[in-house]
């Protein structure tokens, strides 16, 4: 183990190219998410990473270039987009806590009174969702076009076939954006709201785009192509940290357990997570464990941060 | 702001100076503990502050040799004795699963079949005295030599008296052990569980005790004084994480979202909180916020992680 | 106490008027439901009663043929009427369990997969009304032309104004709807369950009318006007026993326990409740107690079967 | 059907005959309790009735002499006498209301603050177990004074070896207990009320001598015997109101659905059911059912009421 050396841009592509052929070996376990049609489809076999380093390289295997669903990597966005837009006002309105359980949200959600718990839990989202809907005259655009700066790219659009899937198979997020409404915590229109996260949730990106667009969590709040200071060093702190605590579902206990740097998943297959120090890095594997994260995903991370030693702890 | 520069040493005696100036100038807020008579007569007006930096020098403010229960920061003690004894075995009794509210405790205890969220809630680290209890002919002397070790004195003690007392008050933990042991998750009589649990809840220690013993989270494992390696690398870091998740109660995401490193606070007004290269710091005020973790505390904590900009994140 | 003694016909004329003058020297104490404006506008002081005995006689007091918003007390015109219209089928969708809790709809209907409690719960009634939208083209005439026969006046009408609002305040039945939705358990548009849903809570009637048509569920299931047999007499038995066991949501067992027959009540203020071989009885008075029962409708009931010795127990 | 027809006492010998008939061709279906092996070890095709009529007949068929542990049923009798004892102060400490969920018990008890929902769940039932305790220097043998006066009989005793087996394993209780205790609402020693408490439930009785204790409420609160009013009438219409909404645990609703009379089970196998004007009726089966009701003892009640037409509604 090589705990605690700093591990030079070289020994990156070394590394993924060691975990490409331990991960080779393994069989396939976990199952492509299935709620709806268009994600199911998705190839299991698919596998593909990209890191990109604080100084500027770029390490890869596999299909890093393909582009997938990111589904719920969207809420970092989101938050992030939300928080530089109306600042901490954000915090009035949901809370940074872990939920606890995975069928908890709509107990809690009741017991909290439309509260919810955290900004990447489903209602938490809702609520992002809906702060950006009264922000923006037209919010789609604009956290897309916030999406291709942090990716210099302009070609990332909504997969509209997914996105009307979604919608078509919202009524669980219907049932959590009526609630908080009955609370009082949703400003828009309840098919607004829905219309918008499903819609965020069905971008496409590549491991590479992904990995780009959160070296803005590495940099500290700054875009890396231009320098333009987008969030506060503080405010991007905090959005790790709430990665750390609450970006896997209820198992974000085990992702700090083993991985022990903050990320985000989707149930298209995808995994975002950063070192704040050394890097950006996104996995793609389609087939899910029990709790919806990447199983192969996780294992490859684990991997990565056993090999270069860098858990933040 | 100094975030991402390097602190030298004497930095740390100017930053806790200054923040013992802005300290002074607040009002106190919160309340001492009042569930046990012993803890209820301590003086709310107690301050004190000790951090140990990687290089082994001591840094303080107020009264940081004056010794005070330190109630469920003797979790991290029990947690990592019990995982250099028996090793990740202990994983397959308890989860590292934030457990999300504070009154849950038995709710999930319940749902989750006499499985505990993690090892600081409390009905985790019973499980965790249950273990030592299996484990050691004489438990209470093992923690406590353990300790003594890593604090390098040998004056540290139970305190009778407030043990007594927690005894005669721990019926809401009688009804966890026994609700544990329904489930066949509790090995020994109920009875020697509570009295380990609530003696190891009672040792006393003052800020610089703490912050020398958690220097064993700083050096991956290591006894700072005799180089003995107790704990692997990889265990250190994963009790890092369980800090980081779930050493706050279910303030824990607030904690990591204002304070950035992991810590572990105890009901008598102490917080431990590590930095994972650079420093172990103790706190100490009794006058506890509603979540039941020390409110000037946590204050403090925050103006040094930003201060020092030592953020994990 | 007359406890066991047979009441004769004149005896309940001089019972009610009894029961007025106790009533009258008490203090208006509970609230009128504010929940939608239509409601809170009705005046606190309104209070009529009206009994109908088996022998086809009637006694009552105050405004008894004033109309009034019936609200949850059509759910057991709703739940009649499916019975009636598709049989026990109606069971394999919801159940006839007391619900336990107030705040509990969500979280059991979570727990349980969309499975409501019991047809009296706001989630069991939705699912009735889905039911009957499944099974006749037009629900609302349907409903309302069952319940016109029962009363035998063609004047009862759905109040479009609170129907209206209703619908404008229906998030958190929105809630349910969906939820249920993705478990499967909503065959039709949530917003035309919605609407029929709100608009039967909607209908007005006055305690001569309800008590009218509660005589069905005395009279065996037997129209008292023509004597068409309209439900069998077992099924007429079990909608009495869920009337008894789920007519007053968490206060169902405390009705139970201090009146002692089976009942149903409405947040417009009104309770209609019968004794199997007696009576068919119904009060109205808005001001609501804390569970949201008619806190003078409650006391009424319990001095009428007091008096007369007639608790089914 | 012979619903509303009345029954004359030679009926009740014919339509016992009838149902053993139906009950002989069913398949043994649920399964004898086995949390304690002492129950475990009772042959699952022990079968017997006994019913005992207002006019003081009996009929009966199979073992209707054989002893078997009452369990839950005893908690019917613990409610009598401490309601005689210390009368209607007893609400003070727990509630009427169902209890909703089989598993909600700690649950609900952490929500409300120790103050169990009704004294047949078995939170209540050891609030009720520890008023006897601080009403009684004896309760045991007050408590089986009691039973033998009600059954005419000298000879009914706690079954020592039972009780042992559910000492041993009453981690679960010991767990309601503490929590009621650390909520303020136990008033003796845990042990004490656990030992009472297990006793109680291992008294054994026939169902002949079950359904003779029980005419107490069918006799308004009189001995049958020797016409000693021990409750009044009005308490023992509520004690029938409560065994209705709670007497089968979470399948409460289902037998007032079914069987429409109020009655008490227990996971011996044995039920008593009483019509408050007719009768009390004990049915013997050890096999329980999923929700621990004697499967074959609900249904030959169900078919009880039905020839004779004896539902309460």
């Amino acid at each position: 183990m090589l705990i605690g050396r700093k591990t030079s841009a070289m020994d990156y592509q070394h590394i993924l190219d060691k975990i490409a052929v331990e991960v080779n070996s393994l069989p396939i376990t976990g199952k492509v998410a299935s709620y709806i049609p268009e994600l199911a489809t998705v190839k299991a076999s698919h596998f593909g990473v990209h890191l990109h380093s604080i100084d500027e390289s770029d390490f890869h295997i596999g299909e890093h270039q393909n582009r997938f669903s990111i589904q719920s990597i969207s809420k970092v966005f989101t938050l992030a987009l939300a928080l530089k837009t109306v600042g901490p006002k954000v915090w009035e309105r949901l809370d940074v806590e872990p939920s606890g359980d995975p069928f908890n949200s709509l107990v809690q959600l009741e017991y909290e009174k439309g509260i919810p718990r955290n900004p990447f839990i489903n209602a938490g989202a809702l609520v992002i969702s809906d702060i950006l809907i009264s922000a923006y005259k037209n919010p789609k655009e604009e956290l897309l076009n916030f999406i291709k700066k942090l990716a210099s790219t302009e070609t990332i659009e909504y997969d509209d076939r997914v996105a009307a899937s979604e919608i078509k198979h919202s009524h669980r997020n219907a049932s959590l954006v009526n609630l908080m409404k009955s609370f009082g915590n949703i400003e828009n229109d309840v098919d607004k709201v829905l219309d918008f996260y499903c819609n965020h949730c069905a971008i496409a990106m590549s491991c590479e785009e992904l990995s780009k667009t959160f070296m803005l969590f590495v940099n500290n709040g700054k875009v890396q192509q231009d320098g333009e200071q987008i969030l506060n060093p503080s405010t991007t702190k905090r959005i790790n940290a709430i990665m750390l605590t609450c970006g896997f579902y209820d198992e974000s206990g085990e992702f700090a357990f083993r991985v022990g740097i903050p990320g985000k998943s989707g149930v298209g297959g995808g995994i975002v997570a950063i070192h704040p120090e050394k890097y950006s890095v996104a996995v793609w594997s389609p087939p899910l464990n029990e709790k919806g994260n990447s199983e192969l995903g996780m294992h490859v991370l684990e991997l990565l941060t056993t090999h270069t030693g860098s858990s933040v702890f």
